[in-house]
């Protein structure tokens, strides 16, 4: 076997070990149980995709991202950039195996060969929860409670999702009189930018887009700073500046169906959320937290709806809805918030082994308290006790279980409280009871 | 975007849709549990490698099959063959960041671009669980419990670790005199298929074996006839026929520590279990499931001791020991012994909606229900309520919540059961309630 490889990880790409890994893990089961309370299943699909249900569906610099190359048999393949275009792909492929509407969640890696650099990975985890096969206000309204409550699930209180429509920006832009095309665009990206640079930041922007006159820029300026005011009057005022819309009905729909699930403080209709235009076509959305000492992570949960994009594959376009969870955003701001411990190399429990003689009681011990639901190791490389007890608290364990000839005899072990000074001898059946206090009252 | 894109997935590689997933999801998930109680961290690797990381281990065949290109940057890059290889590699780059010994587990894909066929796929998932960085027999103990308690958890009642030595092989071999090199190796070979081929049989294949004399191949037969015998006492004839032997000891420990977590029944000393000698360098084991009716899936869980392995990124040997789990066998035989459920389309609650004045009082009931944790969706699409109740019932539903107009005036509901004639109109709050009072009693 080769000895002189150097150990290392590629560029862009991380090793979790075990005390990163298990906030994280704690974290995804935490939104995998919100999404099968809210109806959702699980779906996988494979990593490595013919590079042609991939390519020309991300744009020019998207595309660019692709890992590609041929395979054993020549065949172009390619890994998957995201989670919504094999979506889309398994929609057209097996829609005839599932009763519509498909409700699907996907939490997977994905890779883009992109720059790496401080929070961008070239190979990062995706977190999606959609409907597809249904158009109506219930499926934006589903896919937006299942996102608000797994934010609730894992503590986080300060949230705010802002939420828009497709049809009220065009409304909004056709009503300010902005010419189709690169003027729209520009326009949007400017007052996307509404929440960092406020208004004057933006009529600034607006001053520098091409094509667009100053009377149109004060127009949108009109428009657009009632559209971000935090009251619940945002759509009548909208409604009555450009008129009806279909957008207005569906917004209020949402909106009074996400209250209606208890949720409707952490909603806010925000008509500057401009995001990614060429693929959404109904409600957009992104939420921020609103704890100042996290504001700062940006949007921790997006998405839309999209009509449009599932049916690419098929003859028909499939209407869908959805969310994208940022995990690693989301899981920076619960160390931020104190709501996750980092894990240590250590289970909870350290059983150590006095002597091979008591090896067997310390797994009798070791079984009862993992009986009860307990996480244990048991020491596996003996030595002096004080030895052992020392390589417990460098493995972050909270607690060690000593079992010597003694207590072994008699049945009766005991534990240590590695944080404190406590420690206490019980019968070996008593020792979760006891161990379970010492959690309780620390 | 491209419309004449056929939908399909790569050879060797599979969709799984929401009803195939979410078994095999809450199967890993009690997996995960069982490591967890016994004190195993998650581990999480890339699933590419620098791809002179991954060469040179797996032997010519193995090579063959390694997924290899250039990434962006023109550096030779692969995907991850196994889980094994990566682990040595954390082991050799972030050892000093990590208490040792180190016990993880991991579960994730890998890929080979193997011949595709029954039950084998180029992307499958490996479920592995090691101790590296103790070569004691508490390690090889813990180990076995871990994964005999695997078994346990999914609900598998008959089931048989087979654990043999490699320096017990090794004895044997000495003692009837087998040549070292090809003969050693065809003879266990030979030796391996015992359980499936029979004394006869193995005494058959030993007799073709170019450089075994029928003397040294009857000396076998009197080894290994006594190594199989399902009794307590084979260590005891072994060892009075070839000698002490380290190999003894560790077995001995062994059965002694697991048989104190309780799991002693389901262990067996068994001689003639062979696997990779090339890679093992003490305890070795696989599990065979004894129901007949699954007994023809083969080995469901593998392993053993790897001193050699680990250290081959660095300077020093670093010993291990662990065991795999077969996740697909394992769910081809739970599914086989009716221990679990396919997953439906839908939800076990589908709430319908009676019009768009009812979606509210429908999300407060649904609200109600998740709140209790039992899993809801809320029906998007409307129309008549036999159309409605249809729907979920072929969506696999086992409830239904109807709520109409005069139940939303009075905060009630009525609950239906959809694989029987039960119906029941509560007060929304005694929903739950009421659905776990029908799950109870069917």
């Amino acid at each position: 076997m080769a000895t002189s490889i150097t150990p290392r990880t590629l560029k862009g790409f991380r090793d979790y070990l075990p005390a990163d890994m298990a906030p994280r893990r704690a974290m995804i089961r935490t939104i995998e149980r919100v999404f099968e309370a809210h109806g959702f299943g699980p779906l996988d699909t494979p990593a490595l995709e013919y590079a042609e249900i991939l390519t020309g569906k991300y744009g020019d610099e998207g595309e660019k991202l692709l890992y590609r190359f041929e395979d054993h048999g020549g065949r172009p393949v390619a890994l998957r950039y995201d989670l919504t275009v094999p979506l889309a792909r398994v929609v057209a492929q097996h829609g005839g195996q599932i009763a519509m509407p498909l409700r699907r969640y996907h939490i997977a890696s994905v890779w883009r060969a992109d720059k790496p650099q401080r929070g961008r990975f070239r190979e990062f985890m995706q977190c999606d929860v959609d409907i597809v096969g249904s158009s109506s206000a219930v499926a934006d309204a589903e896919i937006l409670i299942a996102g608000l409550s797994v934010l609730k699930a894992l503590g986080i209180e300060g949230a705010r999702l802002h939420l828009n429509h497709r049809g009220l920006l065009r409304a909004l832009l056709s009503w300010a009189q902005v010419a189709e095309g690169k003027p729209q665009l520009l326009a949007l990206r400017a007052i996307d930018k509404w929440d960092k640079v406020g208004a004057e930041g933006v009529r600034a922007e607006l001053g520098g887009v091409e094509g667009l006159g100053a009377e149109t820029a004060d127009r949108l300026m009109t428009a657009f700073s009632q559209a971000g005011a935090d009251d619940d009057d945002v759509l009548d005022r909208l409604q009555a500046l450009v008129g009806a819309d279909e957008a207005f009905d569906r917004l209020r729909q949402v909106q009074s169906l996400v209250a209606a699930a208890g949720l409707g403080d952490m909603l806010r209709i925000d008509a500057t959320i401009a995001r990614g235009l060429d693929y959404y076509t109904g409600v957009i959305y992104e939420t921020r937290l609103t704890d100042p000492s996290v504001a700062g992570i940006g949007a921790v949960m997006s998405g839309g709806r999209y009509d449009e994009l599932v049916g690419m594959f098929g003859k028909q376009q499939v209407p869908a809805t959805g969310i994208s969870v940022g995990l690693d955003r989301l899981l920076a701001a619960l160390r931020e918030l104190a709501l996750v411990e980092t894990g240590a190399d250590g289970a909870l429990i350290h059983v150590t082994v006095f002597g091979p003689e008591q090896a067997g009681a310390s797994l009798r011990a070791a079984t009862a308290l993992r009986a009860a639901g307990l996480p244990v190791e048991v020491g596996t490389d003996g030595g002096k006790l004080g030895k052992q007890l020392a390589r417990a608290d460098k493995r972050g364990c909270r607690f060690a279980v000593v079992i010597g000839p003694d207590e072994a005899a008699a049945g009766r072990a005991t534990c240590k409280d590695l944080r404190g000074t406590r420690q206490e001898t019980v019968d070996v059946d008593a020792l979760a009871t006891l161990i379970r206090d010492f959690l309780r009252a620390p």
